[in-house]
């Protein structure tokens, strides 16, 4: 019964709406029709209209991030927070809610300073890059040489020898310009340098220091490595421009303790027929230790929160298992996510499809998905029931990093694209607050995320692999 | 002669550019052609050129901002600066270049900080507002009452004794809102507060203090007077809704030495023919204790600076004297300007203009003027040289603060104009520093305040008062 209608819908969508080389012209699918899945439109429909109108979500996001703060693996903040949503995914009434035990990094910022002595005294507001080591309990004071490249730092590297190197390279996109933060110290340690800075890995500054992951490297000292923001970057470019002597006294201090214990937090909707089959909703609990951590990932937490959340206050229960899970320990290694994979190893080739909100929850515009193109046309159906919110399209190839492993696995995955204009203004930062977000637009990307976890978790076919 | 040519210039302005009630229909001053004073059009336009291929401004600023850092009165760092512009400008060759002394307060900041103590342990980034005292060694503790207007104090009064007041006041415009930091610290001891703390002025924020001036009242006590971000204002609030107590821990040092003395710093290019006849150019060297006083009021001074060096550059002695003030003592109560109007005040009926730059050397739209209207139509032609670089406009009414006691003598007074839609993002911040300036925009108001000073300057006629 389910294999012929699907078969049926998929020669619907075959001939109306996914292009095919057979037959042109080819109705677009953004405006052909699209009778497949239409059966959901109703339902589809109630959700995002339940998730325009909550103000739950957001009222937990304030309360989440006003009352534990920035939530760092090892933090009492951290296990805090996931006790209290514990308590209240039970009390939303969720099935089998769980925290699942994963063992995390402990690294904790001590006190940090960086006095400029020369040309002349100034405080530098600065951050610590995650794991740092720190100097020593003196501190370190040395000459500055800035560079603006790895490949400038090569070529200088002879003048490198026993000063502190500052990457001062101006933001592109992410993607490009964070490399100086997780592969500074090493660049830095292997020219001999004492300690390695970077501008803050962001497009725009008021005197705002980020944060974030690093690596070391065996084979070259550890080094201690910072952030400076874009201001002090760009004095200390005009200070060694003017032929300047520029010289800091850096003192950081930071411990790394023994590994902690943290939890995965789980919970789930049992699916009324395949309830072995699971749709997984998620964002991640943990956050860098500055700022609230509201945008990353708190809210991500909300929108899969809420997805649930509502479909069980509207008392729907799909065919297959809605499971969420708030991931913990993403910010330092994906902790969470490989613990999750570990632990349910035998189920994962029954997840059906892995989403994870992580952009900060902003205006949605769509789905990143990767996955089998056979999944596309349900995919693609799906997402006409969103181009009212603006949020219908789709794109391949996710860039999630807490479903990355269960990709690996095989499972298909996807992430809420949002328009985050603004969002590596406060990433990682002491900015990454709560009065930063709209409350309309997280609802929307509820709206977004409930629609298509409910319609993949229901839909008579499974999607397809 | 003089009188002779100007009547007949201002036939010409009446019949061609400047509205009257005599015929209709009128061509607008803005699309006539401006004959009146149109044998200025070269040399303006030489000046506007000059400044647009200028680099010397912006380094100076760069300089001035990274070499002294934020310059508050009292501070080593603003007589230091003055010391470099006084010698800086004898190289340019201007002439009486001198520093004329002025008695101003010295008010230093001392380590400041406020715990959120409940709901939790939080370290708020505050920043005392200027001339605040400070609590006892230890620090005040006490509960937090969130209000949003002096109208809501008023009417919980009975709950505020004894408490820290926050005021919740969202920016509106500057003028509107800075009464929560120039009022607040009265309006909250009257009603028996033990401190008082305002949401920042300003209209954006990443964690983001912003100091400024305020003021006691001798029947109530003095009460430190703090500035909290955006942020953890709105989270103090949400807390307060919540119906969770507040209660914080305030320690601020601060002192009011002994009255220390600055400098205006005065150049001059002497004029050809009335040299006693003043056209005055001018900008704030002083600055607030934080950023580095780039936009505020680094760049004003480096718009009149140039203004004058482009003239002596060029070669061009007007008929007037050109005068460049840069007023120490504006941000804490305009000391400069009030002492330079007692020094002058013989002087004062010869000041045919005096012109401003405080509003953050962004691209310009015109001026602001107060004076007589029988300046106007010399000023409307002036302006038509504007409108080229987009400056030409002219409005009633200079916001001008500096040059408030000379107008108050009845000089004729303006101030440049400019688009800031971000200047109160940075205005009396950590962030006000050079990097958010564009050199562009700085050399266009040159060209700007260069065109009106040197053709009031020049030009045959006195500018009417």
């Amino acid at each position: 019964m389910r294999n012929q209608r699907t078969a049926a819908a998929l020669a619907l969508v075959a001939a109306f709406a996914w292009p095919s080389r057979a037959a042109a012209p080819q109705a677009s699918p953004e405006t052909a029709p699209s009778p497949f899945l239409a059966e959901y439109r109703e339902v589809t429909s109630q959700l995002i209209q339940a998730a325009q109108q909550t103000n739950l979500a957001f009222a937990r996001l304030a309360y989440l991030c006003d009352t534990f703060g920035p939530r760092p693996t090892g933090s009492t903040n951290l296990e805090a927070a996931i006790d209290w949503v514990l308590e209240e995914m039970k009390r939303d009434g969720l099935e089998n809610v769980r925290g699942e035990p994963v063992t995390v990094p402990h690294w904790v910022r001590g006190s940090e300073s960086a006095e400029l002595l020369q040309p002349r005294h100034h405080a530098l507001r600065i951050l610590g890059v995650g794991g740092s080591v720190g100097t020593a309990p003196q501190g370190l004071t040395a000459e500055v040489l800035v560079v603006q490249s790895f490949d400038e730092l090569k070529k200088r590297g002879r003048e490198a020898k026993g000063k502190i190197i500052l990457f001062n390279v101006a933001f592109t996109d992410y993607g490009s310009t964070v490399s100086i933060r997780t592969r500074g110290a090493v660049e830095a340690a292997r020219v001999g340098a004492v300690a390695s800075l970077i501008r803050s890995v962001g497009p725009f500054s008021m005197q705002t220091p980020h944060t974030g992951t690093m690596s070391y490297d065996a084979s070259v000292p550890k080094i201690p490595h910072a952030a400076v923001t874009l201001e002090d970057a760009a004095m200390l470019q005009r200070m060694q421009d003017r032929g300047q002597r520029v010289e800091l006294r850096l003192k950081m201090k930071s411990e790394r303790l023994p590994d902690a214990t943290s939890r995965n937090v789980v919970g789930e909707i049992l699916g009324r027929e395949q309830t072995n089959e699971i749709v997984l909703v998620s964002g991640h609990i943990d956050s860098w230790d500055v700022g609230q951590g509201a945008m990353d990932d708190g809210g991500g937490c909300l929108v899969a929160w809420e997805t649930i959340r509502l479909m069980k206050k509207l008392g729907f229960r799909p065919r297959r298992t809605v499971r969420v899970v708030l991931w913990t320990g993403e910010e330092n290694g994906l902790w969470g996510a490989k613990a999750y994979r570990l632990r349910h190893a035998g189920q994962l080739s029954d997840h059906v499809l892995a989403i994870e909100s992580d952009r900060g929850p902003f205006q949605p515009k769509g789905f990143a998905f990767t996955g089998s193109s056979k999944a596309m046309p349900y995919l693609q159906s799906i997402a006409r029931f969103l181009d009212p919110i603006g949020a219908g399209e789709l794109t391949s190839g996710t860039g999630g990093m807490d479903v990355l492993e269960l990709r690996q696995a095989g499972v298909p995955a996807m992430d809420l694209v949002v328009d985050r204009e603004k969002y590596f203004w406060f990433h990682h930062s002491e900015a990454d607050t709560v009065d930063k977000l709209d409350p309309r637009e997280l609802n929307s990307c509820i709206g977004a995320v409930a629609t298509m976890a409910y319609v993949v978790a229901d839909m008579p076919d499974r999607l397809p692999r």
